[in-house]
């Protein structure tokens, strides 16, 4: 998608340099700059920060990831301890080890000569599949959208929660995509992003990109989504996730849950888009999935502009306080509409699910 | 109640200097500044800009007002102008009509060279009539926590939005009135503060002044309340109320509603403290009531510390972006366990309120 009026994609590997080039999402919305991935410490490094972020699009450097750990040493040691390293670097989006797993499957058995062919190719295979997926999701999702609007002969309002757009993906986005497809389609529609704390995802990310693509959005306070509800300025709530279980329940950004209720409660449908690429058909109940929690400082600190233009951070909570940051909850299948895949809409359960996938 | 072990109360009135004193609340939890307001535009200006906040100190600095604009004009004409300016300051909170009211009506056919001294002596009752109110408040819901613990026998977890503390009213607060009093009487409690954002009342006061009294606190994004509750992290949840209906439904700060329902799902009893003042037995439809929209800067713009100790005003959002600022939300009825009051704890309904007060 674009960015000032340029096409991208959030990760490339560039042959000549043969390195990955990534934007570096924690720069934004304030500065757009494209960074040079060169070794799989850094791979994991841009994780971990987030400098990429948004579950495909860190299995999609996972498994970029691992053809710089064969650049730089083509042992299978090297290969097994970088790919671990890559899955532990976060522990809520399954993406990551799905992409590490299937890159590890790709190579095994291959000759070292051809390792790192064999790799480049998986690895912008995962990230065309990606792009092919958000793009059907799109399509699908399109269709709901399209149904409220020639109901409603009105501009549709959408809520959506964090950054499941292109940002998070390699393209389209996975809950932005039917948005996208909607916006280019001449259907009205208008986002109401929730700015998304602590890191700001809505706002910095999610606004910023439907911006450049001219969607009209509004950014509230994550508080914000209840009343509009009560008022009737919601049309629908479409969310994306970092892990989906095989019985409809939802991990997904942190708040994504009480989105749910509060829709739930004024009968508001509310749709989950994702590439089945995010689905774990293992873990059962929602309890085991691991929930990440990161440094306080993502709370108690906040990046901006002063008035001179200048990145500068600044502490915004007492300097004695404590806090938590747990990075993700999870919403209860009975709470999910439906969920938006490549493959169609389904009801959020195994028996939904298993008819798409199974 | 105690900022750097001496003993405040947040509005008190300087008897030589004939003016108003005030913590002025948006500077805090970085700078702690005394001001003067001297005139009734000082106090309108004060609530607008939130210098002096919360439902019971906004009608006590409304009534200080009077005995401002009084000082400055003893004359009918004004002060009823002044009465309206008054009033027309926020729209959201009851207390202010309440206030002002109470104070137009002692002062009525009353002898000009009386007025002064009967408004200073009304406004300094009404602060003292919330004071005790508080305090019941707090003795009232003492026993709600104490029950908690006696079951529990370990620390009692309690959230709570935005700031309903001792710094929203004379003393002691409403919902943080329970909790303080557990805390003096050795029951071990935590309070789970949520920031509340967009002006983050919860991190800027609430923590700051639960830090002050050296209550165990942590700081959450308001996103943090579902999945602490879907942990069992939470025990219960008292929050403040800026206009309480004769049915039981309560306006408070944007995002409490969100918490009702997440504490609603999960099984966690939710209490609003107030004192009756909140209560307005006219308005049968939540929906009557004005919710204020405040000015966006409050949500694209945030004032930290920078590393040089200095307090900066920086922005955080995309320049493009458009945002909305509702300030209030309202939390039906049916997810209230109970309405923790002055004169007792009852239902959150008519007959629960009539049984107390009418």
């Amino acid at each position: 998608m674009k960015i000032k009026g340029k096409e991208y994609r959030t990760i490339w590997f560039d042959e000549k340099k043969q390195v990955i080039k990534i934007i570096d999402q924690t720069k934004l919305p304030h500065q757009f700059i494209i960074k040079d991935l060169l070794t799989v410490k850094d791979a994991i490094n841009a994780i971990k920060t987030m400098e990429v972020r948004g579950a495909p699009l860190i299995g999609a450097t996972a498994a970029y990831g691992l053809v710089l750990a064969i650049i730089k040493n083509n042992d299978q040691t090297f290969l097994k301890k970088s790919s671990e390293d890559l899955i532990n670097s976060r522990p809520t989006a399954i993406n990551l080890k799905w992409a590490v797993d299937r890159m590890m499957k790709k190579l095994s058995g291959i000759n070292s000569n051809e390792t790192l062919n064999i790799a480049i190719n998986e690895a912008k295979e995962i990230c065309e599949e990606d792009v092919k997926f958000c793009e059907n999701i799109g399509l699908n999702g399109l269709k709901i959208i399209e149904k409220i609007y020639n109901k409603k002969k009105d501009t549709v309002n959408i809520l959506t929660h964090c950054n499941a757009g292109w940002l998070a993906t390699i393209n389209w986005g996975t809950a932005t995509s039917p948005i996208y497809h909607s916006h280019k389609k001449g259907i009205k529609v208008h986002v109401w992003v929730d700015e998304t704390r602590p890191r700001n995802q809505g706002a910095n990310l999610t606004s910023y990109e439907l911006n450049e693509e001219g969607v009209p959005n509004t950014i509230i306070a994550d508080n914000t989504g209840g009343i509009l509800m009560q008022r009737g300025e919601i049309d629908m709530c479409i969310v994306g996730t970092d892990r989906t279980l095989s019985t409809g329940d939802v991990a997904n950004k942190i708040g994504t849950y009480l989105k749910a209720l509060a829709a739930y409660d004024n009968n508001i449908p509310f749709y989950v888009a994702l590439p089945s690429s995010t689905i774990d058909w293992e873990t059962k109940d929602y309890k085991s999935i691991p929930i990440e929690e990161r440094d306080t400082e993502e709370l108690s600190h906040i990046e901006g502009l002063d008035e001179n233009n200048n990145l500068i951070k600044v502490l915004i909570y007492p300097k004695k306080s404590k806090a938590i940051n747990l990075a993700f909850d999870v919403t209860p299948a009975k709470y999910i509409t439906g969920l938006i895949t490549e493959k169609g809409v389904c009801e959020a359960s195994e028996q939904g699910l298993k008819k798409l996938f199974r």
